[in-house]
């Protein structure tokens, strides 16, 4: 292909990411061409409803119905697919991929349900595929993890990724709000959806946490194996409980290698709330923002900040994908592959290891704390600081563990159910970033 | 090239950063290989004292203190230089990208002094040209400025990026200390160099902030080219007045792009102590931590943090980069080069824009604030707040203005100093992030 000729580009979807693509096409016409070394051409835009008025306006002649149809046009050298979803998308990117096409996708749920098909597609093409959106929005970061970090080893991620769920937390944290004022905050605002349950609940933090420990560590993970918990649990005295201990909730998506006691590697998987410390550089990330810190072995802590959702910043990421994947068409040259090459063992969440925030609500009575101590001795959890707080009949017992693993603490808290001078746990809160 | 014949690389230094290089390239050799599709080959390191003991152990056979007749030998597909300096850096890197050899450095003096020549040089022969190293040791961020970013516009840079300075600095707001103090608290510590005048006077940031510019804007911007000042001046006084505002004082190195009153592009480049306030991502970036902060045009503000400096988090960088040029190698494909394309032109110091902090010891007498402002409103420059601190003989005012020039500030200080009222102008520092 000669650098003079244009690289042509077929949309899938456009809503709201999808105007704001074709904003940077028409806007950044000139400097975009500069840097793929070819202009790039829209040739067909696949949409619902054709009819639609649309801003910025398109050439009517560019849409169609029918995405299959523009998929397999011979003229198509890259598909930017922005329909979202596991069908149609699932079967056009694979079609495409098929063919040698490349593909811009920013679908996490298709990534997070069936990425390594889609990996081996444009493997056995030498076709790119392009992720950056389906993470974290605008912030550039599957890019760095996949290239910039290639010479390093990730050991761990923690990401806050659902920027609904850290804005009601830092609210709950800013106010003292308990979880349904501050959701009602985040809708009003626009932060939550109308249905926010995807949110809430997790699912969309295990998606992306799928796609980033999949990346980091070459090895199959899909959302459906990452254990999760949302954070409508999350109460106010567990916000003042972690203010007390100089931490902040956040609610976390945590991928990371270990090695277990037979030298054997493996991977954990998860996203739940926990607390971390202020000095973290996690907990300053507030409201909607997105954050991932990354441990890597030699380039020690970093982290990656900025907006995770919206129009504007998810098209800047799809356009940055959308130039390589031009340039690569331009020079003949392909992008690096991506794998499952590792294939570590996905560990159970049992054998997940971390420190742990543990409330009782006890009576204050002599031998309460020597019987609770006991209980945790039995199942090998180590104690690292206690606190009482109150007297007589209302008094609370504060407990942060050294790491134990997640069914040493589960036991630990069955037991201590079963206790006559423990009333209520009354909080089990997991302890990271330390 | 097949794919399974090796990769050879020629390394020019073996300190700090080349011995941890070395490491990695011993210890992670088959993820390498699996990464760039072919192993790399160690084939030659230049280094001055061949009979040096050395950790990891080096075959005698590799090294040689002919560093041209390494670079100039035909087997070489990359070049690794961990020389520094400018000579003789610079004709070794020439001598390699003008036969298209690919060149991986970390040489920061180099690229901000003449960035452009090895631009050329690597566009003239397509040879890859890669120098994450060069700025932020360990943090992925040239990169994602020029790849993942390359669909957006980028307005504004702003980094810590001297970690010397940002120890200094943490040290003082976290003790109260003064410069001297914190300075040589580093010093023992082993944050500061036993000469730290390059860091401390702000021509390390200079050079840093020169290739953040040049990336950023597509323009020649030289270390030459940027204004700078350093921490030496910043006072006890002025990090508890910057604490009352709600503000951390930090090494700033900014890169901005604006428009001037005729419509004209133009981009300043500085370096300069300032105040950010608490609630901007970079305030919390403390002790030798490096940060840059970014604000596109669609993808809004991002934020990369890690390590600036060490062995090992450099070598990290070299590697990613290593890893990608040689990919290219074998697929025949080139990275996107670098060029000065945009060629904006560079504005004065006089012509940036900011708001500032100006403290005053002044007599406590009706009529002082009234000339002052006066004395503002004369050249332009709003007063945003003032607060006066302590009584009759002495009294501090403490002005806060919109954004102003730097010529308008810098005209308003030297009447201010002409005042019979003012007994003398204690601060004038910037306030930036806001």
């Amino acid at each position: 292909m000669s650098p003079r000729l244009p690289v042509r580009l077929a949309l899938l979807g456009c809503g709201t990411v999808g105007a704001d693509v074709v904003r940077l096409l028409q806007s950044h016409a000139d400097d975009l061409a500069a840097r793929v070394g070819a202009p790039l051409e829209l040739v067909g835009i696949a949409v619902r409803n054709p009819a639609a008025e649309r801003d910025p306006a398109v050439e009517p002649a560019l849409l169609t119905t029918d995405a299959a149809g523009l998929v397999a046009r011979a003229d198509v050298d890259i598909v930017v697919e922005l329909i979202g979803g596991i069908e149609p998308a699932r079967g056009l990117l694979l079609s495409a991929l098929g063919r040698g096409v490349s593909v811009v996708t920013a679908n996490k749920a298709l990534l997070a349900q069936d990425g390594v098909t889609l990996y081996e597609a444009a493997a056995g093409s030498g076709a790119d595929l392009y992720f950056e959106a389906s993470v974290a929005g605008a912030i550039p970061l599957l890019r760095p993890m996949r290239e910039s970090l290639a010479g390093d080893r990730i050991d761990r991620v923690l990401g806050i990724v659902n920027g609904t769920c850290n804005y009601v937390l830092s609210r709950m944290d800013a106010t003292g709000a308990d979880f349904d004022e501050a959701l009602k905050e985040a809708t009003a605002l626009g932060y939550a959806e109308a249905d926010p349950t995807a949110d809430i609940d997790g699912g969309d933090a295990a998606a992306k946490a799928a796609i980033l420990a999949s990346i980091a560590f070459h090895t199959r993970v899909t959302g459906a194996d990452v254990y999760r918990e949302g954070i409508a649990e999350v109460t106010a005295a567990e916000i003042s409980g972690a203010q007390a201990m100089g931490c902040v909730v956040k609610l976390l998506a945590i991928a990371e290698r270990d090695v277990d006691g037979l030298g054997r590697e493996g991977v954990s998987v998860r996203v739940h709330p926990a607390m971390i410390p202020h000095s973290h550089p996690l907990a300053g990330v507030r409201d909607a923002f997105n954050a991932v810190f990354i441990e890597a072995a030699a380039a020690g802590p970093l982290m990656f900040y900025g907006r995770g959702a919206g129009g504007a910043p998810t098209a800047s990421a799809v356009l940055g994908d959308l130039v390589v994947a031009a340039r690569n068409r331009v020079s003949g040259a392909r992008g690096p592959g991506e794998s499952a090459y590792a294939d570590l063992p996905l560990r159970p969440i049992g054998q997940s290891v971390t420190s742990y925030y543990v409330s009782l609500d006890v009576a204050d009575k002599a031998g309460v704390l020597a019987t609770v101590a006991q209980v945790f001795a039995a199942h090998d959890v180590s104690i690292r600081t206690v606190r009482q707080e109150g007297h007589s009949d209302d008094a609370t017992l504060v407990l942060v563990t050294h790491t134990a693993t997640n069914a040493a603490l589960a036991a630990t808290v069955e037991d201590l159910r079963g206790l006559d001078t423990v009333r209520a746990v009354a909080s089990v809160l997991r302890v990271e970033g330390g």
